[in-house]
């Protein structure tokens, strides 16, 4: 070993310390002062917080040199230098997010329909005023996946996109499937604990995940997605029953939100799936997020941790400030020039798993084998549990790879039969 | 909505072309050629590649216009912009790696024993000189942990770091765990498959993952450690049937390296442990990696993947290549200024798992109770699996949380009882 050589000590080399505006005082907002308040960093200032009715807002804790203000152009003719926008939904945060660029200020925001529908344009805004625009916290809350996929694994070439990107619907099937309760009583459930809003219909019909989805989708695959081209099914049609089914094929059943580019065609959907019980997305548990992304050297990665909430949530967004505070950019993240929405279908070709609720007479399954046979569609198995009235028999059919439309047609067809008590289920497999 | 704002498109922001050399023509630097060969990136030129008997090692895939040399001097006088550092082991990579830094070259390494034991010195050189050493390859492959550590979760304040870093020894312990076989069996079936090396005694000691868990260390919880101050205890000791009393305990056994620092105390240590059967760490299977983080706001987030090969350490390789190429510094991920080692202690308070073989005689338990009472150590169960002769009869005690070297020195006290078989093996109980 060499003599070790003489170097000067490093100095330190933080930036000036930025001043730092909060839109939108809400849990988010909230956390995201406190842990500026409790765990000062010397780069960053909290200087401004903003909310409607903000005197009903402010807390104790705060510096006293923090000004509450109710007027946007508070902050917009501030000398802060961060915004923090928390505020969710596309107005008035669109409109204040693209005046705060053009007044030279960098935003960090956590809001996923803003950037799914917004964020090419204001990522060129923020490239164009020489400033950064950082959404970290828009996908997964405190999982820094997004830094991870464009970064991280920038030396790779990702082909496709998996995840548990909503903890509400997450939390509703894990509690199906251990506790052997209903959706409703599930879902009933996650609102007394406030897991679920008074109104969950964008969490459980899938236009919540959809937008994450196509944050990641433009960030991993690099290639343009809007949230409403996802093909999105609802997680209502899942029953008890189903998860009792599911474990008899060593499978589980979760919302997975999932996507795959092979250059050309985009496919990417939404909805509730069998999933082996081994992989990484039946594993997480609860209000828990989880993405994996898959790569043509490096295989599989998976991220995985608290996809919501204020304490996770704030930890992405101050994550984000330290990186602006740095004059790290992520311009990349959001491709301006050639990400423009290509066409995406939901069109997976998948085994899968069909439920049917009949009115039992013999010869059943040979006519539904001879429809879906008439469409090229093999059945892999019959599974029946005992214990049921022949009046209304439910049994479960797997197939083979088959495309997710030609056994949706197929499915339409055979909704006139005289046996079905119900309209037949279906959900994709995913091994 | 209001009308968008006429924006100039964007131009491409891509730096200049820097030139690339490899230093190391094995598993990972082969990779790492492959991808630039086969999946180029405008930003990185593949011209140098340095191996001894260099002709030897010539492919047909690669440019015409790479200079092949054995000649480390070609490379360090060459016009070579960032320097790809394979080789392995301290030396000669320190020395070729501070040369290349003083001579203006950014550093990629793959090195974590260099990482570990000079990364401070190292990282301290490289700002001194402009340049950047980046080393994200160095832990867990391609799972872009160290980037996600040190700016996805800079926001937070991490308390804790445990994962499975060694592939080798996952491999050898998920295979004892599902086909039954012995430690030398699964050995060297990790042998014949590639998994595991003619001499795995550093991946079996704990010594390969030592080195990791003090770069992840120094990373993530922001203070120094060499790899010799982490306690490391071989897995060597694990036998078939602990698995058997682990899936009692709803439990299996893996490898574990693990760090807590609460701001004074630095505890870390790479042993077998048992783990939940749902954890993180339990249902990472064969050859992967998993890291866990603990962070004070943002709980557990969980990074997983393939953490060894030529392809996914390639890969990372070749994103610290593009970060370095955009000129992005990661200068802060071994802060030299306050990070020097401070000691470790391997003495965490857990509950612990104790496998005991006796020559069997009424009163045994009552003794071992006895003299664990003495110490203050609680005993939680006793389990005895039933098929086993008198002359040598295994049984697992369960104890309560108590530090692991109170345990020791008792188990070392009790390690002279006639009614030993052999000396007792305990597991620490990670819940």
């Amino acid at each position: 070993m060499s003599t070790q050589p003489k170097l000067e000590l490093v100095r330190d080399v933080a930036p000036l310390t930025q001043n730092v505006a909060i839109l939108g005082f809400g849990t988010v907002g909230r956390s995201v002062a406190e842990i500026l308040s409790y765990s000062p960093d010397s780069r960053l200032r909290l200087t401004h917080i903003f909310n409607r009715n903000v005197d009903s807002k402010r807390v104790s804790w705060a510096s006293d040199e923090i000004l509450w203000t109710e007027k946007i152009d508070d902050i917009l003719d501030s000398d802060a230098d961060l915004i923090v926008e928390t505020i969710g939904g596309l107005e008035p945060a669109y409109e204040w997010v693209r005046k705060a660029l053009l007044k030279g200020k960098s935003v960090v925001t956590a809001n996923k329909q803003l950037i799914a529908q917004r964020g090419r344009e204001l990522t060129r805004l923020a490239f164009d005023t020489g400033q950064q625009l950082l959404f970290g916290a828009s996908v997964a809350g405190g999982v820094p996946v997004l830094l991870a996929l464009q970064e991280g694994l920038a030396g790779d070439r990702l082909v496709g996109i998996s995840g548990i990107l909503n903890g509400t619907c997450n939390y509703i099937l894990t509690r199906m499937e251990q506790a052997g309760v209903s959706f409703g009583a599930a879902l009933a459930e996650a609102q007394q604990f406030g897991y679920a809003e008074a109104d969950p219909s964008a969490d459980v019909n899938g236009d919540d995940a959809a937008a994450k989805l196509a944050i990641l989708v433009q960030v991993a695959l690099k290639v343009g997605l809007t949230p409403n081209a996802v093909r999105t099914t609802p997680v209502t049609d899942v029953d008890s029953i189903d998860f009792q089914y599911a474990k008899d094929l060593g499978c589980t059943i979760r919302q997975v939100s999932r996507a795959q580019f092979d250059g050309r065609k985009l496919f990417s959907s939404v909805e509730p799936a069998l999933v082996p019980r081994e992989s990484s997305l039946a594993q997480v548990q609860g209000n828990q997020n989880v993405v994996v992304a898959s790569g043509k050297y490096g295989g599989n990665t998976a991220f995985s941790g608290s996809g919501a909430g204020g304490h996770p949530t704030a930890v992405a967004v101050i994550s984000d400030l330290i990186a602006a505070a740095h004059g790290r950019t992520h311009q990349g993240w959001l491709v301006p020039g050639d990400s423009r929405p290509i066409r995406s279908t939901g069109d997976f070709t998948t085994p899968h798993y069909v439920r049917f609720v009949v009115k039992d007479r013999p010869g059943i399954i040979a006519e539904i084998a001879a429809l879906l046979g008439a469409r090229g569609i093999n059945i892999d198995a019959v599974l029946q549990k005992s214990g049921f009235t022949k009046s209304a028999l439910p049994f479960v059919i797997t197939l083979e790879p088959c495309g997710a439309s030609v056994l949706r047609e197929t499915l339409d067809d055979l909704s006139r039969a005289e046996f079905l008590v119900k309209p037949p289920v279906t959900f994709p497999i995913l091994r």
